[in-house]
């Protein structure tokens, strides 16, 4: 086959979302005003769908640090931590998320996707088995893709379907890697991780746990779910990203194990990718120190989201399974989740829209997230916005039966 | 096996190196204070080890172009490209690269790693075959594990090579896609673009070119080797990175293929990592225009090359095959890699010591790399550090018949 003839089912599947004239598949943001607000075209709009949790983007501390490493340190360092790259911010960096997460190491990577591959993918390897939430994000997919490793996927957020794999490995179960995230990001919900803390004491194996969605989030501290529901011990490994919470670009894993620094000279990601921007590092040790200087933000943060959870279950709409900063509203078909997606930017929000098969069978969702940065007048207006769509004459019925009713969901 | 074993090996093999005071692996560089000087510990180096091959890092339009970007967008985007994380400026540079190189469409990857990765992994897959030159980055071999893809690999620099084996393809060669780079990383020297382009108009398939350390540095215009050449029009896809000449961090794909643009719908390490940081993209356009504007700079940084490059030969070490601003110098054994290493930092120049397996046969190598922003007394200072180690009480001898003698070297 020709190389580009595989892009003809593509095209044709793909057709009319990527051709309307607002495409909700690479969205020109034309002008950001604040972490909460943007234009898009004509539409002055909400940014109700960022990962910017804690509205730390434009925060005074952020940019002031970032522009001191501009002026100090250059626009990058054009080279690779092994060469270069490391200059004393990301070393800086990488000792106070260590105090932070209080794990021995922490390695940076320049993408939040490149951790996952550098850390799934060099610690396991041909011979090795990996445990797998089945709603795990495409970064670990493919990091077990490269790493050759066995994959065993068990059903999202179903501890008693990993107690059986695990069982059936027998005395292989003992080095296995399990991999859940802290908060998904197709349905906001999170892992059980105290029960599957408890299988890995009963049957052993290493746990990992992705807290891209969750650090600054979940927990007292913001270290995420692990913190959350007290079972930091039982984590062996924590990865996260810059890219959400911290506001920047990159990622991080964390460990205690005495050997996990070592990874560094062997993860093929981490060695041959340029290290991350000076002044992107300077911006996330300054957003780190807003996070623990600032937990009142968390407190802001999780109000808005009962704030708009709330909100759009008395409408009727059919919401995710739990209450977290990102709220997908499900609905049966992706024409409908488009003429949404489009109406919401008209009526000032911008949301993500997710089609399949990204989302559950069949269903489309638009997926709502909220920032610490949103007023409640925002949130409101967001909420506005769904009821008028409950109005408009191309309205469909919105069953509030579907959605979070897929197969093993809990 | 447990699975921090898998790093025992590692422990034994690297740790003179990975303990010694002065590590080349994650050298910390303690301050910049230009594009070619910094200081690492005590040291105050002239910085020629890094990839900053027109000196951009510090040009005030792009420093000014990130510090505009800063206060008018934030930190970061904290979404991806297909979500809320296409702004105006990455529209922008798409179209600014596309006008460049002269082709219909580029996109934009986070790292130059992520291109590799996300293009040419979508690009082929099961049932494809990669023809791919022995020496190309890990980021290639990575991004055609991630494939699924076939892959021959045909000797480093062969083009005879090449035709043989897409001879014994048959007509399977037709829909092949060969990978060569435009300057290799490593020696410095450059592919046989102009004999390669020919084999392909004989034989068919597709030709890809990673520009990494080339675009800016060769052609008339800096669009790299191809245009060196006057092959352009044989490249069906060009890939580059913004962490070299550009002075920045990020990756970008260019093609004329009317499909090309496609790809972004399907490739997963596009789809799945948070875009650029703006300020990361504003510094590019500003380096980009300034790369435009100021051919005198590509004119300085070879006549530093050459400069360095003769220097080092009229003193007796053996360099690369090829003059370019990449100037490796191969010693025998890595511990004289390392001696001469660490010597060069206490005499005042930073360089990138590589070791075996990275190497030719048991060889190491220091690499040497130039910068426009050097100047000719920077550079004689390089000389006379090499000069200084010469005349060290444990200097060995240094062959000038080893090295560029390789197996299928040309």
């Amino acid at each position: 086959m020709a190389l580009f003839d595989k892009f003809n089912k593509l095209i044709q599947e793909r057709a009319t979302f990527i051709q309307t004239e607002l495409s909700p598949f690479g969205t020109r943001i034309d002008e950001i005003y604040s972490p909460t607000e943007g234009r898009i075209g004509e539409c002055r709009v909400i940014l109700a769908g960022t990962n910017n949790y804690l509205g730390l983007t434009f925060d005074p501390t952020c940019l002031d640090a970032a522009r001191q490493s501009l002026e100090h340190e250059g626009t990058g360092t054009t080279g690779s931590r092994m060469a270069n790259g490391s200059y004393s911010g990301h070393i800086a960096l990488e000792a106070e998320l260590a105090d932070f997460f209080q794990r021995r190491s922490v390695i940076l990577f320049s993408t939040g996707y490149l951790a996952n591959l550098g850390t799934i993918g060099t610690l396991t390897g041909p011979g090795d088995i990996v445990l797998l939430d089945a709603d795990c994000h495409a970064s670990i997919y493919d990091a077990c893709k490269l790493s050759g490793a066995q994959i065993i996927r068990f059903r999202h957020n179903d501890a008693h379907d990993l107690e059986r794999r695990m069982l059936r490995l027998g005395e292989q179960a003992k080095d296995a890697l399990i991999i859940v995230e802290g908060i998904y990001s197709m349905l906001g919900d999170y892992a059980p991780l105290k029960e599957i803390a408890e299988i890995k004491r009963q049957l052993g194996g290493y746990l990992l746990v992705d807290e891209a969605h969750s650090v600054g989030v979940m927990g007292k501290h913001g270290r995420g779910l692990a913190e959350e529901l007290n079972v930091e011990s039982d984590v062996d490994i924590v990865l996260g990203t810059f890219s959400k919470t911290l506001g920047a670009i990159g990622g991080f894993a964390a460990s205690h194990h005495p050997e996990f620094n070592l990874l560094r000279y062997a993860s093929r990601p981490y060695i041959f990718t340029a290290s991350p921007s000076p002044a992107s590092i300077a911006s996330v040790r300054a957003a780190l120190q807003v996070m623990i200087d600032q937990p009142e933000l968390r407190t802001r943060l999780w109000a808005n989201a009962r704030h708009l959870h709330k909100g759009l279950v008395d409408l009727g709409y059919c919401v995710g399974p739990q209450v977290s900063p990102v709220i997908p509203v499900l609905l049966e078909s992706p024409e409908k989740g488009m003429f949404f997606w489009q109406k919401l930017i008209k009526h000032g929000v911008y949301v993500n829209l997710v089609l399949p098969p990204a989302t559950p069978s069949g269903q489309a969702l638009v997926r709502c997230s909220v920032s610490a940065a949103h007023t409640p007048e925002q949130i409101d207006r967001i909420i506005g916005a769904f009821a008028q769509l409950m109005a408009e004459p191309r309205k469909e019925a919105v069953s509030n039966a579907q959605g979070a009713t897929r197969p093993g969901y809990r």
